[in-house]
């Protein structure tokens, strides 16, 4: 049951009055408990408790002036994600899945998986469904992308790093998203604080609904799974970002960090254990 | 009060065992009753009561066999719309959305807000926030595309339409959604019945959120929007299409209908006047 | 030396004074000698002997006016194509290709080239270089591709293709000019009238530069190499479209013929034998 | 009679045999005498006299061994361009343009024309034809994108740029030639040295063909077109590359500088006279 302190601080320049949209605190969910919590705003501000987006995800909004204004988070929290050896877990019918994941079916702005799916039956049609070829999918995004900061920017999609071939996190998941949507498996991306994660960042995971709950998945492992704290699941990383602006605000500065707190034993990267949130 | 009957019916040559999500029944809600409403299937197959996606939608799911299929859906349904003069009504700052609402501010598959944002200020942004503006956006789709059924297809996208200038109903919408988000309004896809639509089909709208609630915009003036019945919304079409095939059907048949039942008046297709649900 | 028949016949509504462009004359080149050629216009027209693109091909301008105009043009040509088993031809190191085939090596509108060289190098990197590899990316082009009339426009380019997978002759040229050219090997789009061509259209082919001299290839295998009539050579199918049309021209009826006149054998199309021009 | 010396440095470091193609020698052509030229490269290299593009574009290749690299170019031209008043010189019809002339028409892969041909003749088709539209089309440039290095990339087409509004010399000239062709005016892409351009670097402008030959216009305004040192033309920016690299050779250092050694007056830029080789 890893305890964990995640941490973040984003500093901007605001050169104008506005509006600036925050998903950098944690989920409250079954496997994920916020021991503790704090916000604090240069200029100083006080934080309401937040709204909840559709996905679970907690999201504050707040006006800022011209000037210099941070916002820094830090919470520390338990995980009791479950992670278990590889699993047979199998895909759903159409029929059988709940309606809410069903629009993690529908290619969204960054999964094109309408135009993927030929590919992905190609490459993948012959695999048993279930879990192993989530796993599959997984692994051949890790094999056929290199990771290279600076190779794509935030208009990326799916289709552009599956001819590219190179990207970071986000791009990873976006295709491994893409891919598992064009099998008709639902898939989500996911926005999380990373322990081990070199050098520190927020990370992008995603998740794959498979027999009745979302099974986690890193195409990058570039940090152990076991350490992810959650801050919240979309369709894709337009509805995750950490900060949203309307106006003109510049980050100057951005420090992100996620560390374990007791001697939990971690599983290593790009283990085919299965990790689910109980 | 007008009342309106409306009908589908979808007839499929199933190739091997297939499921299929419809989105065919309208929505019960708040300006829209279904006095009664019907669904058959051949070869007789019992729908269960269905589900309702995110957005109000509701969907019916079923396991086809080989050899003919079609569904046949009729409903009776009493609008209470409200059509108004064209109304004063405010765009919101980010900080009042309500939570609900801020995803139909993020791209979408076919509304890349995020690549046409910079078009939409240079050509909206001057224009005073609120109902005028999403009433110029609409006019400025009307006017700039070329109404052209085979044109486009089902990929193609707002920043396709942008460049093409054709399309049909579906691309106006996606367009004008995207501009919207583009200015920070948040927009959606909306599918319908529409009475004196011709040729007779499925059509395609949006909402744009001002104020405190959602207003309907149809930048096609195919059809009065007074006799429109509700199906579903969503981010884009991708949400709400009338049929999700996952298996091998194909689309033999399609009949769609609105009929208005009564002597109600309808206002003339773009009209500038505000409708919304109460 | 196959003596072939060539025939076109283009069909047009002309609704307000417009130019035209043809190219549908057959090049006269080394291996294929023009024995009789003719073209006829209604309402009548003198068309002069045309001129010459930058790649051999023969274009025809004029002017037509309002009301229907048709050109016909047929062709007796004696080819002396060579077809000989496959061979062990090389790729050319960048310093040693003439300067006016270097242009074939640069991405084009249809052929991005620089979007799939990663796919390229990693798909066919291991392959030892020269003919066997040219050969090898037109048989994946061949087995990866459905020939599916319709699902693709004059719009479609390599990389739409490569994630769609299906596509119709000059698709199948696009792409794996594509992929040879991110290899670093020449090749260029090439426009035919092909005997045995079911059903008869003008054909679309691709040339790459190997050894010294161009080699013919066919991704579709519809129709044999052997029996290809030359009209031009280009960068894409944007250089050797059939008609270019400036004004408002609607094509009534298109009708191509290339009926083979002796009894030749020609090989069966998809052999591995290297067709050239000698 | 501008006396211009010009001068590049390129440094790479090579981590594998590798073969390079360099476009960096200026044309000698009616307008433009190369009075003094010299290479030198690090390893000693001596460079033969080049091979002519299909454009006039000069290239130099060479095959560079494992370590250090660099080209050393200079030279003196002595321009004599012709500056003069706003013309009104004619677009010319279809059937009246040199056959050499017509590639430069059709769409590539940088400059999309048939995807904007709606929107040109949308915005321009109501101007009159000639030198004066064609200005137009290059004010509209000018004003609609915003100059930000760093905003666009190698891979930047003229459809992206006219959504995002921001681009660098290369995306406004692709741009401006995507428009002109899409209005049925030859363009092509140049590229130049140029006198006054801050910072230095190799600059790309455009050409449009008017009457019965090509016009020089450049959509940045960064420098006077009197100061330009041509160096080649093509289709798009991916013909006239300074350098294509074939094996592994990074870029260390890229110097370029174009001073005027004579106190020949210069026209600012912007100016809407005519500029064209004599």
């Amino acid at each position: 049951m890893p305890r964990i302190r995640v941490h973040s601080l984003l500093e901007y320049q605001v050169r104008r009055p506005t509006t600036l949209l925050f998903k950098v605190a944690v989920q409250e969910s079954p496997g994920q408990s916020v021991v503790d919590e704090s916000f604090a705003c240069k200029p100083s501000f006080q934080l309401d408790s937040g709204s909840n987006g559709p996905a679970g995800d907690r999201l504050h909004r707040l006006h800022a002036s011209n000037g210099e204004f941070s916002l820094e988070y830090s919470a520390t929290v338990e995980l009791d994600n479950v992670v278990e050896p590889p699993c047979e877990v199998e895909e759903l019918d159409l029929v059988d899945l709940p309606a809410g994941v069903l629009p993690y079916l529908n290619p969204s702005r960054y999964c094109e998986s309408d135009l993927l799916q030929r590919f992905a039956y190609e490459e993948f049609g012959d695999l048993s469904p279930g879990y192993g070829r989530v796993r599959a999918i997984t692994d051949w995004v890790h094999e056929h992308l290199e990771y290279t900061p600076g190779s794509t920017n935030g208009l990326s999609t799916a289709s552009d790093v599956l001819l590219s071939r190179t990207g970071v996190c986000r791009d990873y998941a976006h295709l491994a998203v893409a891919l598992c949507r064009g099998m008709g498996i639902p898939a989500r991306y996911l926005s999380v604080y990373a322990v081990d994660l070199h050098p520190q960042d927020f990370h992008g995971v995603f998740e794959a609904y498979l027999g009745e709950q979302w099974y986690l998945f890193d195409a990058t492992r570039l940090a152990p799974r076991g350490g992810f704290v959650r801050i919240g699941a979309g369709r894709d990383a337009a509805d995750v970002a950490f900060a949203t602006i309307v106006g003109n605000a510049a980050l100057n500065d951005k420090q992100v960090s996620a560390e374990l707190l007791d001697d939990s034993k971690l599983e290593a990267p790009g283990s085919s254990d299965a990790v689910t949130i109980p």
